[in-house]
């Protein structure tokens, strides 16, 4: 457990950051915005990912314990702060999920090469440890065997929507255009 | 407590039945996205809903518990159950705020008679409820001093932008209008 628990701190400090770096992003957008729909919309995903800050502010710490000062034997499903730390990845994995989706919404509308340069980075390696939480916690689940009903599941059984197409660049950028049609967009 | 546990399972079985409504709604508007933005963007929030109807589905039960089966004894900061449920609370106060928000991105949208008055009608006790959970929590939270941070404080400190102007319908209507032109909206 103790090599998990080293990943999903490395994980979610680097979304700790990213998740600074998009609200930096979306501050002057929300000041700018031409209308009252688009400030709801940038002031409602800024908030959500707010939010998830204030989680991830508590929760880094709280990992950061259970690498450092905990043995394995306080990794037991009857050990209540264990379970709170369980419960809480659970969590953040749909916060990371929601995140990945937060910046390919945004990725629709800026399109200058400063922000999509920056808005794509993030997306990467948000999708990347989304894909490794989810796996760690799928294997971690099973292990604990706790009554945890992935509230996701069916949407992964079939297909992962977030996966990018085999040839990211060219065929997403293509998919993209498909349904862009500047300043239709909120 | 008894009294506020009461409160709450009135509240989030509320809430869980229109999470429901709003999700039935969605589903075929998704299903009949004119371009992939639209579609990502509602999918999206019909997958934020769907988690927090997950969560609701655990918590309900919980409400119940603490309400039917346990004693004012019970409900102490010591208690790590009794603190989950605070937890858990707080977190579904989140919830309730961003359904509101969802709503008002739907009623941009959703301008015809039949959705707008279904999505006026959750949108006013959702908010309704919102307010009576935050009135709640901030009392339960001062009298059980635990460290809860509320990480929307600083946004509630001067003023509650979920809140309608003072004449509800006619002003948020013309507010609404203002920024609204029709096939220009996501």
């Amino acid at each position: 457990m103790k090599k998990e628990l080293k990943v999903f701190f490395k994980i979610f400090t680097t979304t700790k950051d990213a998740i600074e770096k998009f609200m930096n992003m979306l501050n002057p957008v929300i000041q700018n915005a031409s209308d009252d729909h688009e400030r709801l919309y940038y002031h409602h995903i800024y908030e959500e990912e707010e939010q998830r800050l204030s989680r991830l502010v508590e929760l880094i710490p709280l990992i950061s314990k259970f690498e450092q000062e905990k043995d394995e034997k306080d990794f037991t499903p009857t050990n209540n702060e264990f379970n709170r730390l369980l419960q809480e990845l659970n969590l953040e994995k749909f916060g990371l999920h929601n995140f990945v989706e937060h910046l390919d919404l945004a990725l629709f509308r800026f399109t200058d090469t400063e922000r999509s340069t920056l808005l794509n980075e993030l997306r990467d390696v948000s999708y990347r440890d989304y894909q490794q939480v989810k796996e760690l916690l799928n294997e971690i689940n099973t292990r604990f065997d706790h009554d945890y009903v992935d509230p996701h599941a069916h949407h992964d059984e079939h297909h992962d929507h977030l996966a990018r197409p085999a040839s990211p660049t060219v065929v997403t950028k293509s998919k993209r255009k498909k349904g862009f049609t500047v300043g239709s967009l909120l």
